[in-house]
């Protein structure tokens, strides 16, 4: 079984917000950055996975900050945990002053993707193998993600979420 | 206080897949859904406020269906939930078949929003009173999905998210 | 021969209005809101027929108000009368107040679509029925716009279109 | 009273029909084509009063010939008819075969516009006087167009429509 | 060999600044314009060759003047050279004042184009013969380009741009 | 003066081909790839200036690889040479191929930013000191392309072209 670390999918879109992207009070529009997460996590999978990758979920993402028209957008994706034949990608959205070059962080997403043969059955993908202390972080977030995940949606059982359960049991 | 009913809110966005939407193979690009989702629950949000509305996050999104190039997609968006100044919008999206007619479910989404002021500043918005039995059993879920996301967020404790206990100590 | 009402086509298009889609006096581009009708009458007229369908004429589009920029505009379409293989479709726009939510109406327009086949042939559609008197109001012009369509054409000699000549004789 | 010609109000946008242009079945989406018409007739009218423009109405439009992906299109508008403040612009569209260069009409539009001052009030344009026989021709036929506008939207008897009413009693 | 002049490849874009094509401070955005020239050169390329023609190179583009949004922007392309298989393309951009009608020299650019057959084989393209003295210019100086892009790129000795040698001999 | 390093600019965008930005034979546009390099030379002339940019021209783009739809694209873009208040940029256009993950070198442009204040006026920018040996070859070229591009547009004369010279001199 091939493995691979976060880094080797490490994608980056650094860009800026032109008028075209902005909402009528004119910080960026959410959908424009939910489209961009989406190409740069796509990539990152693509990377993991060297298939064609499908989105299968939008697990979750928090707009914290507003993105003012002309900001200069960092989005960078990495695959924070492998399954069988889907692909966890955590996405973080920084932005950069122009004056003192200081990046703030602007948003985090979490998308997963499937990855397909060309009639479009799922195939295996390689394992992957943290190395930071935050991808460590990451990666063992993402099973209790996927236990919930299925849970919320009806194919696991609240008993069955082994990681999911623990968290409330020990408080 | 004023209250509102979730069809109050409804809003329909019905269009087609055009070539500049899909991906290179032929389905309709993720990230093109995203946005007409976001703007259709930006909308919702608004009519349910009257009020300047900002996504706050996108909870979940569940792309089960591949949407081909040609395609009529119906969105529709309604809230299910309102809290003090967030409101949470759920999305229905369906594909249309154009010799028969019949309409298939392909998508699911939460995003949730607040209302603010000129500002920025949140501000209170009108109740929900849900209706229908699809509509009540949505209101009722808002809630642990409120509490999942503080929790996750780090900005409540799990013994204090009761609701979402209790599914997993009645297992 | 099939029988179908204008409800059986109705497509609803609520979108807002962009930065992108304004023009330089920062109202929505008259192009943009000709683009959105376009595409909501080419649905309308897909569901009537169940056919692909080519735009063939627009008649007639009034610009009665000007729609500024972060308004939520309503596309409203349905078949207003089907011809051998020609169906009129008629498109109420509606923009909203954001803070009363009332709805006043900024336009009108009228498309003509046929439907064809796989090798671009025209086929045969529905007849229409008309429900409400405002259906029946515009099943009625219909046939003058098409006579006088034809006529400002050179296809229909002025007297043979009778319903146009009595509009003027009478008077 | 300032006077002008129509050609000088000639204004020519010609370009390709890209991928991003075109519907399902391969063509120029109409609604792409109806943009473009509505820029080039917005720069004729302004070219014409030198004045801010903002459109009134589509008058008519005939998609006589598809306009498949790929294709050369040439749109010219110029001016047809001034009258007070309004101004009718007359837009021809052509296609180009790229091996043999012969153009061939696809399309004729016919748009108006008013030009207003800085608060939106309409102003005064000059006049037209045209010079070729076809010039003369569409100058003409935009009385009856006008006269036909007014009385189809109930701001003119049909007695009183003079021009529109000789075309039903010659014959 | 089949002969042609500038003046049979003459093509014309002109559009409008729309807020979507401009920068964060309010003028027409490099890439929108670079956009424009490549469409329009590529349809004077073809023009000339009556072939496939893909983008080889842009030599210069010299922004020499800022477009504010709401300008009326013309684009004009003339083939200056044609070489075996490829053309050099040069363009001239205006703006124009609304009020006075008066056009000023915006841009200045070059770009070259191959033609190709359907497998992408460069083929042979008709000569080009100047007429006016700018065309004279233009088709002089082109071939200065050539050589002196070739020595950019290692593929020409300096020696060998006889041409070019003598610019820097002769002073 | 501050001084800084090419790698302080470093600025990178990877990002896919969608079928909204390829020409009729189903590779990348030029239009769209120029305008991609614009927005990433922008972000690297403002991260080594910390000021509002302007693009002043496009010296060079060879276009020596067709890019197809569906292809990862990535652009890098770093400053070059800094000169009193403009900044040469050189780009990298590399694609990947998706199953072996192999990346290869697609184009090269170099482009040329001017930092100014918020009127408009030039400002000075810190210098630039290259690093590695390809810097260094980049950052010697640049003065020789900053007079070729003096002498061409006129303002300055062969013989003072001291750098320029000796390359034909020399030969």
């Amino acid at each position: 079984m091939e493995i691979k670390n976060p880094k080797d999918s490490l994608t980056v879109i650094t860009d800026l917000v032109l008028p075209s992207e902005t909402n009528p009070i004119g910080n960026m529009f959410g959908g424009e950055l939910l489209a961009r997460m989406d190409r740069a996590a796509s990539i990152a999978a693509r990377r993991h996975s060297r298939r064609i990758v499908v989105t299968a979920s939008v697990n979750h993402v928090a707009f914290n900050k507003m993105i003012p028209l002309g900001s200069v957008v960092t989005v960078e994706a990495k695959i924070s945990r492998a399954f069988k034949s889907s692909m966890e990608v955590f996405l973080d959205v920084w932005i950069e002053d122009r004056e003192s070059g200081n990046r703030t962080k602007a948003n985090e997403a979490i998308y997963t993707f499937v990855a397909v043969d060309e009639m479009g059955i799922p195939v295996t993908v390689p394992q992957l193998v943290p190395e930071t202390v935050l991808e460590k972080e990451r990666f063992e977030a993402a099973l209790r993600r996927k236990q919930l995940s299925l849970v919320l949606a009806g194919k696991m059982k609240p008993a069955e979420a082994t990681e999911l359960k623990a968290l409330f049991e020990t408080t």
